[in-house]
């Protein structure tokens, strides 16, 4: 069955689609979107997949998590076993199933079942890092869900596209960030906060994306004023082009209304007007136009 | 009497407008704004909408509150007594009285009333929670205020088409505020102020839409890391865009300067070049030009 | 002497400019910039103003307004007296002296100098707040530097002209902060620091300018749950429209590469290429088109 | 040998290349990027640029700085002797020594090295300030980075180009800036944070590019309301632009949709309408349309 959408056209070319039987059959519901069994499919994972981020959400609510503990454990478990047999029956299904296992998606899936089974061979390990570091790679689970949205592919190949322009601008940023904070390191020291180079810019990357937590502040007036300055370029590379853009737009629009600049004059042969400025002969017919110039 | 606007006319078509008498009359100053009556109308029940939310956020201020209290009271009462006989005017004048209870508006128009009717039959309840959400519902009266500025419906109509664009991007951050979110709880933990996973991912918002309060922040240096990333994330999806737009918009602007598509196109009698691509005759000898088009 | 901008030359029209004689000297030299000694009043006027501004914020500062408190009173007095003289001077050399001492910079230059004078009257009364209120009204004199640039006059012409539309974006900024912020005095409640509507609609105004300063904070999950709602909202408003515009110029700029949608069809008579999709004559020499019709 | 890139030939004109022999080598080595021996060299260079960095950065952080005092010694005059022979070498190899040593990048290159050479000649002062003043000269190295990408080179050149309007709009940020100060140093006072103008200026600029600290925070009712309007200002400043951009451009959008510029003409035989403007036989039926030319 022809796959309904590029990404799960380019899903079939990569870990190859079975030719028939029960394991194409299984694809089909699985892998693909087209068939109503496929489609029903899709909605339960979602599902499941919200669900089981939800649970672990809860469940790391002391409130929650305390006196639920019992009702959580079990549906972690039912929700565990299930993307078990669902990771499980794709790698039957598939004709390449290494391919399939080393994928994003594939260890994305390997990675939300295995912490559940990890916290069975260390029994009594309630040790709180570990369910927490457990919890984190179970909502990793949320990825799965950007196959289903087209969207998705695309805003990431529009992001691609443009990665180069953005290592660049970011690395400014990083660069200034580094003067500027050990700029600031020199001037305030650590006797007010500013511990280290790291800290330091640490605290350049809160000022300059405009976060301010206030955790750390300028207490010297000449670090207030560096501050200024670094406030006014980080707010200020979101507001110098808004404006450049929002004058062109406006510019534009005056333009678009009155025409780009073309003389009045009309064609002796042809009577035709909107000649360039600069045209010597009717574009139109040939014929020469009168010699006044008007400039733009 | 024809409906002044479109959202009037809509509104004349789905509650019903009587076909004449006191009925009609009353229908065209209420919910029309094309006579004078209609006009004034408008004009005292906006000055009354505002004045009476004025009333409710002045009230809950102690220090006002507390010493004009039968002022406010009595203000109060005046405007609930007004907003509902508006209410029942227009079940009155309208054929479909049902239709307007349950839209939008009809439901604003109750709730604004009913509070201060309920603080009656529950005598002497001034319990401190009562009266804020009663406050509350009153100030609902202020979106009675849209359906006269045309914008308002423009803006939602814009607003409405971008609808699935809208929410794609914000499935996206909300799975980057989920996902980071809870690595900061693994990292920072309920020692540092992240007790649970919501707890994070609030923190995680107020990160990453820049607006960091500090009242959560991150104390380990692996979490300053995480957390600089995630404020260069929150703040670079507004600084890449505009500057790439604004990259665009420079390199135009040299393209406008420089002229409009030009072909490479030589002319065969005098050879200039830099003819536009539709020019059809050359502009400088007025030979004809070959009729090759070539793109931008 | 022709006025050397069109700012200048409106007021020129306003006040009245003198025929002749010293008064018409002077005029030039105080409102025009177009002679050499114009020009150079200028400079003088300009760089008076601007070291005057600075004894007003340097006096505030505690330190040096201590310290110095002689040169600053010497310094204020010379500014004072050569800013009424230069006052004078242009009232005496326009044709209309009420027009301009009722003008906006006429209003300016007053209240720059009366504080000074009034701390004569009133002597001894160095009451902190009597001072802070003088030094507000000297730095007014910021604004007499507008003249000189024609940008400035450009960029009010331009927020003028998007007027109404400011208002309306601003009108539904403000109708979200009221109700929002009532929501969280409901929410919150003034055990949290949401003393009152007003406070809480500060607070909202903090939030959703994504400034965030800390100093009130939500409590409770629903409240913070709401406040993350808030915090996407305001910065969503800068972020949404930025990639909806960058979505927009990626696709233009793939459009323009490409062409817009024509098809590949050449006309049989004259060979031109480039026809619309649709259309069923050549625009070129009016032959008929064959009836293959691509789409867009 | 030729330059591989604009920057480097500009390079080669203002430091003047020798003609050949063994300087002319070095000099192909260090300056240009087209041999594979300059590729080497500018890798192992970037290498050590960045290492050199990380020293300086880790050196300032006490646990490491502390710890590994030594091996950080021992690092730090190995990159110092590193710099400081390529610092020579570039002087040897150029005809114009001079001017290599006055540019930026010549002075960069010094101040790089210095500071570590200071250290010897002032023995045993290893007076905290020193060591952070001579650790930020240490940091400028990261400049020399910049000459390898020409996209760098691009982006001076870009805000360049629009420094005039960059000008003006940061005078306007920094009067408002001034005057809104003042105006709250007046209405909150000293008592509440705002010790003196420069303070609360200070403060106005963490609050207009909606940093928003939290260090000093208004007190007083009418403090928050012109808060509040600072706020909604600098956020305004960078929501109300994209919101008309966004605006413009979806109303482009439509009409792009609907079609290019069309005319009212009428074909003369089969009537038809809605013709491109530039076309001169009607696309329906032929026949050639009347040469009228309408604009857009």
């Amino acid at each position: 069955m022809k796959a309904a959408s590029a990404a799960q056209a380019k899903q079939a070319a990569r870990y190859g689609r079975p030719e028939g039987g029960w394991r194409a059959r299984m694809y089909d519901i699985i892998f693909n979107s087209d068939t109503k069994a496929g489609k029903r499919f899709d909605i339960v994972l979602i599902a499941a997949i919200l669900l089981s981020i939800l649970v672990v959400v809860l469940e790391s609510v002391p409130a929650i998590g305390g006196r639920h503990a019992g009702v959580m454990r079990v549906l972690e478990w039912s929700f565990t076993l299930l993307f078990t047999l669902e990771y499980l029956a794709r790698l039957l299904c598939v004709r390449r199933p290494l391919r399939y296992a080393t994928s994003f998606f594939g260890i994305v899936d390997l990675l939300s079942v295995l912490p559940t089974y990890f916290s069975l061979l260390v029994p009594g390990s309630q040790a709180l890092l570990d369910i927490r570091i457990l919890r984190l790679l179970r909502v990793f689970r949320i990825f799965k869900l950007t196959l289903y949205i087209e969207e998705y592919t695309r805003l990431g190949e529009a992001l691609s596209a443009s990665r180069r322009k953005i290592m660049v601008f970011l690395s400014v940023v990083l660069m200034l960030v580094l003067v500027l904070g050990t700029l600031m390191y020199v001037v305030e020291g650590p006797e007010h906060g500013y511990t280290s180079i790291p800290t330091a810019m640490y605290w350049a990357i809160v000022t300059m994306t405009t976060v301010g937590y206030g955790d750390i502040t300028p207490h010297t007036h000449l670090g207030k004023g560096i501050a200024s300055f670094m406030m006014l370029l980080g707010w200020g590379i979101l507001a110098v082009p808004t404006g450049i853009v929002t004058a062109e737009m406006t510019a534009r629009r005056t333009d678009r209304r009155h025409g780009p600049a073309r003389t009045e004059r009309a064609c002796g042969e042809c009577g035709a007007t909107g000649h360039e400025a600069r045209a010597r002969f009717c574009k139109d017919c040939g014929a020469a136009l009168p010699a006044s110039f008007a400039r733009e």
